[in-house]
């Protein structure tokens, strides 16, 4: 029996049509060092508008990939808008990127355009010689002259190829499973992986976004989005903003701490979300230059644990709540965040805020352990975690004559492996203890490099500390920490491990240690735990062993 | 170009899952008049599963309707969960219908069990003999044996038959565009007319309710769902709750001002949703019994449009704030919410909160007029509203053997014609002035029913007032005013409308005035004006006219 609902696709073309329209009077804002620009999402609405005349009139039809080569603002945004909406595909290329990566997903994306922010492009004129598929680079907020294109790449001005278009656009009705954007992982293996979404799934995110088990974006709040448009879209909030009507304050290419706290005190935004180093940075910052953050009605930390340290600093010091959640490019990325149950009082409430999170709805989750077996929500049983959802990958892009690459290491049975390992409680709060390569497989058990981690930099003489698992003939694996010590300090690896003795079970005191200048680090500022295992198995390690 | 995004269905059938497990701790809280009974989700999830094997023992299968003929309270709340999830349809009988409209409906529908509350068997047993496609009749909550059955029809106690059922069940994997419930509209034309929801529509639907600019329905609150479960889904409050982890707190049939103080006063619950006329009550009553019911953070009210006075009375004597909503069973309902713009401050805010409200992303909204021509958003052009959207009637159910019923004067071009007319203010803000049947079409101008009832109730001798068209040589329509006076006032009619001198337009001033010792109400207590009219064309009428 079928229902008697209409039937029109969920699309970006009407989240577009309905932000501008509906919420005509909010804006985006770009901070340019000093000041702010600002654009209503009337204005919005006509600058995608001629975005898309202009893409067109490049030749771009169809599905083809328009890739940005951009910081956070307001042209970001209207690429944001008008690419899917004409039915095109918004490819955001990752500025941090290894070259090497950068020309890899240009090429496998097959980008015709790329939409480049004027500082940014001697950083792409580098790699664009390699991108075989580029056709025309569109200059925003610079000077296009000061790009050189070889051969066959037309260099064209933003604000020129845009002057005179039409401020409305016929935008297609479009089937919502079909591809809107698509965002490469940066994964420490192999080539990057493009992860692409669709109408629907961008749709259902948004919404999620703006519910109460989420980060509850809503119409009167002002979202600073400091987290980069290239990773994972900004954790949805451009999408999310327009849906409800939600102001952006975008920080553009002014990352620090001090630009940071110059547009919070000019902008005063009610919302924000970034990762962990980012909110180091500002605490630091306003430690020594206080100012008035009580604005932020709550922020939003994802993309690697937020340390409890740093929650309560900003709750207790500044009246600043942190918002932990979890989630990764393939999962929109909304995956989980952690408000606590009603039920929960005091201590309790910051037992669940240091969680990762639950999840909604949309996303469900299991545990699966080495057989393959499912494990109890017991907040004990310990297993890789996987996800399901309509936000959620079910492969990888397999390139424009693949189908999607079924990838059996991340995708089984209609379920996502996150390559993460934690437990879960019973009432569905999920805590993350390590990722499912770096987990050390200790004669059948399994220990946790992140906890080690979390106990060696407790040391006050430890500024970084990071573990590996390294080949064991006993065990299959023991524990290797390389350590960064404090400037100005010292300590020995015998110290270490005496200090270590009364905080971790005796069968998981490491018994290798060796010190380092700094850790090595991916691109997204993770530690790089392959290189650390590489530098091990090539013998560049100076080991202390007892 | 397809996404690499999952493919499963959005389903009712895993909202359970997810709210019986994640939410295990929440309850439904179900009033009995003196204290409450309480069961948790993870319960409820259980007793969902034994209803399920229960209905499938009596041979429910396929799409099989089972209808409900309930009160709000736990058990209609696992009928909720169990009959889509088991991929059956839902369909909530209206317990106020007229007998030839309730045997109609259920004949429509084809019902094959109906559950019924104890307190309800005398009323349904009126109207069993006329559904010819029942077969079981379950009573909850009272006693079977009070029910004597027509032949063909079996009667069992709903605790007996649901005893010894297993506690899990296979929920099966269902299309998301199939239905899951239905609910018949008590039109004031013709037979009432089927609405089919999907596990789709209800999946986005309740996601809306949760969403910062609807309800803001959240895991820290306890709902008290007034508007009954046999009026569109009870506003979709049930389904939400199960989403978001929200407790319910079910009035069953304690509807009246006293018993629903005293459930306030027991279980403080942080939202509620309601009709004016329940509001109306309660206000009365309070005036009289004092109580603090600020717990309520927040009521919403729609059905049909909450009187200023009554939004004032609440906020400023009891500091509760009413939110209005505008929808209809053809909406899921939720079709506008009248959150005022952030921008907006003191007596602005109360401008937009006396609208229908602003339209979601999901909902589409224009104004047509008579020429089928589109108005402007700009608060004065008057139309008749259409809307579109996921959770939106595209249609009539036509019947098991038919498809859905076009129905050209309520569905063209894949838009709903609500019926109603109004403006709507350049941020898209809708305000209703009257419905598009009741609009009193003047001389080529349209005179708002609505509008003259209000001023005419603004005297006080007047208890109420309904204004009908009535056919008029040479202006086509003229108003009729029908009064209802005060007890122990007196008014006449050239009194009156000398009160409306100044108030209306000159043009607009009734000429035909009758007085009535009530007006008549729909089922769900709207003024019937169809029975006005007809009153006045068979003469029935007593009309003072100068």
């Amino acid at each position: 029996m079928l229902s008697t609902m209409q039937d029109g696709p969920l699309s970006l073309a009407k989240l577009l049509r309905h932000g501008t329209k509906v919420h005509a009077a909010s804006e985006v804002i770009t901070w340019t060092g000093s000041e702010a620009r600002r654009e209503t999402y009337a204005d919005l609405g006509k600058h995608a508008a001629r975005l898309a005349h202009a893409l067109r009139s490049l030749g771009v039809t169809g599905d083809q990939r328009v890739g940005t080569f951009m910081w956070n603002n307001a042209e970001h945004l209207a690429a944001y808008l008008a690419v899917p909406a004409m039915g095109a595909v918004l490819h955001t290329l990752n500025i941090r990127l290894f070259p090497e990566q950068l020309t890899f997903v240009a090429n496998h994306a097959e980008d015709h355009v790329v939409i480049v922010d004027g500082t940014l492009v001697p950083l792409l004129a580098k790699n664009l010689s390699g991108m075989k598929t580029v056709k025309h680079v569109i200059v925003a907020n610079g000077d296009a002259s000061a790009l050189a294109a070889p051969e066959g790449v037309t260099v064209h001005s933003y604000d020129e190829l845009l002057a005179g278009q039409p401020d409305e656009f016929e935008w297609p009705e479009i089937d919502e499973r079909s591809a809107a954007a698509m965002c490469y992982t940066s994964g420490t293996t192999g080539d990057p992986k493009g992860v692409v979404y669709s109408h629907r799934s961008i749709w259902l995110h948004s919404m999620q976004v703006c519910m109460s088990d989420s980060m509850r974006l809503a119409q009167e709040d002002t979202a600073l989005a400091i987290v980069p448009m290239f990773h994972a879209m900004s954790w949805g909030l451009p999408y999310a903003a327009l849906m409800v009507g939600a102001s952006l304050l975008m920080p553009d290419r002014f990352l620090q701490p001090a630009p940071i706290a110059a547009l919070l005190a000019a902008e005063k935004p009610t919302f924000a979300a970034a990762v962990p180093t980012i909110w180091q940075g500002l605490l630091a910052h306003l430690d020594t230059n206080p100012q008035d953050i009580s604005h932020l009605r709550e922020v939003v930390v994802g993309g690697s644990a937020a340390p409890p340290a740093l929650m309560h600093a900003f709750e207790e010091r500044y009246g600043v709540p942190i918002l932990h959640a979890w989630g990764m490019t393939e999962t929109s990325p909304l995956g989980s965040v952690a408000r606590p149950p009603a039920s929960a009082t005091g201590e309790q409430r910051w037992g669940y805020r240091y969680t990762q999170g639950r999840f909604p709805a949309s996303v469900s989750a299991r545990l699966i352990d080495d057989d393959g077996q499912e494990r109890d929500w017991d907040n004990e049983a310990v297993g890789e975690l996987e996800v399901s959802g309509p936000w959620i990958a079910g492969g990888y892009y397999g390139g424009s004559d693949g189908a999607p690459s079924p990838d059996p290491e991340k995708f089984h049975g209609g379920w996502l492996r996150t390559g993460d390992v934690g437990k879960i409680s019973q009432d569905g709060f999920l805590t993350l203890t390590d990722r499912a390569k770096d987990v050390i497989k200790s004669g059948g058990e399994w220990i946790s490099s992140v906890d080690l981690e979390n106990q060696v930099m407790g040391h006050p003489a430890v500024a970084e500390a990071a573990v590996v698992g390294i080949p064991d003939e006993k065990w299959d694996e023991r524990p290797l920490v390389a350590v960064v010590v404090r400037e100005g300090e010292s300590v020995t690896a015998e110290q270490l491990r005496d200090y270590l003795a009364d905080k971790v079970a005796k069968w998981q005191l490491p018994e290798n240690w060796t010190f380092v200048p700094e850790v090595p680090k991916t691109s997204v500022g993770k530690f790089d735990k392959k290189r650390i295992r590489a530098s091990y198995s090539e013998g560049k390690l100076d080991i202390s062993q007892f």
